[in-house]
């Protein structure tokens, strides 16, 4: 078939899907549950096929963590699908009802976006978890899967596919997967088809993506995030948040990448350097006048390091770290230590970013700990969804009227007149 | 001033903004509103001179009397400043709050978007309009009127300003002007600066602005709306509708383009020609067995007329009426006539535009008809606010998290678990 067939395909299954029953949806997601359990085997051999390869093509040390596949994954894999169909079915919420005149009602209900196209990279786990949101959102969805993982996505997607066959004919087409290159510049071209695109993978990925379509892209490119020590920090707690933001799992887009620290809790910084022993610091003239640290240049204040890097800058002011922090964050995640609430509360909403905390560590911003089940990504945009996206980011709404024959040149004229009464 | 400094002042303006209360917002609208009156006489002069201009260079009649501005019309945009002045503020909405553990708590509150630009044509009571609305919102906004209307609109803007200004300094800079074809190449180009584009005019408009920036777009270019009669549709109520939907303002988006007529009903196609009296009419053959219509083509079941012309097809079912709709319309605003609920409801659910409505004129589609106060547009995208688009579609949101040191390793390692509790 080619990407056009199959996105014609995704498209009829997603007119299916909208109105299919929750049931019926949460019926596929726990077939698909089983069935993964049942070909345990089976996926893990396709796995180690693509590992095999990945060895011998010398792919790097963390893409091929990603890329493996074991018992325990899978049984996350298993449980992310069990709790996905726990979750609350978000198509159909009614989010306004309002009396526009007598036997005229408006509401704004919750339904599906249509056909998404996801583009991911190395982890295999991933398509299984986008795959869940979607069908759960009533979602009809194109699938892009690396080439390093090949074989895994093939076995994975045939097995989604019989599973959801297996419970209702309404599903057929609804999960597509393409592969090569060139499919994804047929996927980019076709806006009016695909409602949405959801790049989930390195900054370079997301902005090729963003730069070759017309199509909107949800998600975000860099994670700049900063943590702010302010001048009533708790000190045990600027260094313990200081030194989880960073080190918890520095690989990822909500670790943190720059500290500002007040000019006076500049007495911190020896301690925080200790904490944070194995990591490079780069700091600002000010903060090597406390500690050790190579000389941080102006691109440091805007670099993703995703590694065992961090850059240190003395702010004179709360005013000072807010303006730092709007000029170079990525507005993805950025936190503040204080024991000040009205300080706290100026940075919480002066900030602008997609999340923000308070005696918190970065690394919280994540769809999970936020109780969404889970996430098809972390949108930067303001459009849309913003932040740690689940299912009710993957809806759109619609208005709905319900009259009696009412005409508008009754109105227009001034023969009748709106009441606009908000209904429970 | 450049426009890039101008955008650089308006985005310093909407970090101010963002945080203004309420109040100020409000009291910055009332006073737009009490400059407006006072300097009445200038206004309609400045506009005077854009009208005698527009007769001189040969504007089309209906774009002339969209400039045309009169003491009535002022009225208007004054009443229409103080009823948003009156609307509820969306900015600080909390839209969830849950307990992730002890200690720890999320939000999400609703957050203006930022820099708005606002492109029009002729109109410039849209001026005001968008003004005022991206004022209550919190966001800045840069604003490109029509040449045609060139004096109206920088009298309008320096009212503004000044009213602005004697309102409060954090004002300052919120409400751009900018002028002339070379200054909307520049706007355009500023993604990163911008943080969401609103055309307003003709087709034409808004897919040039569609396919020349990579800020997001929010409006709609075609508005192709369908009235579907239906089997068991009451006779009387499908003529009102029909005549109302295509005549009480036929140059608008959401006028009727195509009516659709179940092949038990085309008894009625005699009494809806009589009743559409001055109307071209185009019909399928079928239609044309029935009464005197032009032959349709396949070009007119997308064809957004905007004028006193209707095309016309009979089609065997509810089913094919709801894939004719979901294949040319332009998912804006359809409309069944139908006295069978359960069938009524299967349009509703199975149509996939904006505004879906049962017994009712596709003219009802409109922001201040749904009670929305007034609107910056119709957004026909399925991404961000879709239909009419009021306050809250000018609204973004932000996560909050409010902890006491929490960090992410406990859990990660297991030695704490999250609750998940949402609070009231």
């Amino acid at each position: 078939m080619t990407v056009a067939e199959q996105v014609a395909l995704a498209r009829a299954a997603a007119y299916k899907l909208a109105v299919l029953p929750t049931e019926t949806k949460n019926r596929g997601l726990l077939r698909i549950a089983e069935v993964l359990l049942d070909e345990q085997d089976a996926v893990l051999a396709a796995n180690a096929t693509d590992g095999e390869a990945a060895r011998t093509s010398g792919l790097g040390e963390s893409l091929y963590k990603r890329l493996l596949l074991n018992e325990r994954k899978l049984q996350i894999i298993v449980d992310s699908l069990r709790s996905v169909a726990a979750l609350r079915d978000p198509v159909g919420e009614v989010l306004l009802r309002r009396e526009l005149d007598d036997g005229l009602e408006l509401g704004q209900v919750r339904v599906p976006i249509g056909v998404i196209g996801v583009i991911f990279e190395s982890r295999p786990d991933a398509l299984v978890q986008i795959a869940s949101l979607a069908i759960k959102s009533g979602n009809a969805v194109i699938l892009k899967g690396g080439s390093e993982a090949k074989e895994t996505n093939r076995l994975l997607h045939s097995l989604l596919v019989r599973a959801l066959s297996e419970t209702d004919p309404a599903f057929d087409g609804a999960v597509a997967l393409v592969e090569g290159r060139e499919e994804i510049g047929s996927v980019l071209t076709m806006d009016g088809q695909i409602d949405l695109m959801i790049p989930r993978g390195s900054s370079e990925l997301v902005r090729y993506i963003q730069d070759n379509t017309r199509i909107p892209v949800l998600g975000h490119a860099d994670g700049v995030c900063h943590l702010y020590v302010d001048e009533s920090a708790d000190p045990g707690m600027a260094i313990r948040l200081t030194v989880d933001s960073k080190t918890q799992y520095p690989a990822v887009c909500n670790a943190l990448e720059t500290l500002l620290i007040h000019e006076e809790r500049t007495d911190l910084l020896p301690d925080i350097a200790r904490a944070l022993k194995g990591v490079e610091l780069r700091g600002c003239a000010e903060t090597r006048r406390h500690i050790d640290a190579a000389p941080a240049d102006e691109s440091d204040w805007s670099a993703e390091y995703n590694d065992l890097v961090l850059a240190i800058r003395v702010v004179p002011s709360l005013d000072a770290a807010v303006d730092h922090i709007n000029r170079y964050s990525s507005h993805h995640t950025d936190a503040i230590v204080t024991a000040d609430g009205a300080r706290a509360e100026q940075f919480l909403s002066r900030v602008d970013s997609s999340s923000v905390l308070w005696n918190a560590s970065t690394r919280f911003a994540d769809g999970f700990r936020y109780g969404l089940g889970a996430e098809v990504g972390i949108s930067t945009g303001k459009i849309h969804a913003r932040g740690p996206v689940g299912l009710e980011g993957l809806t759109t709404t619609k208005y709905r009227i319900v009259g009696e024959g009412h005409i508008v040149a009754d109105y227009a004229d001034g023969r009748m007149t709106f009441t606009h009464r908000d209904l429970s």
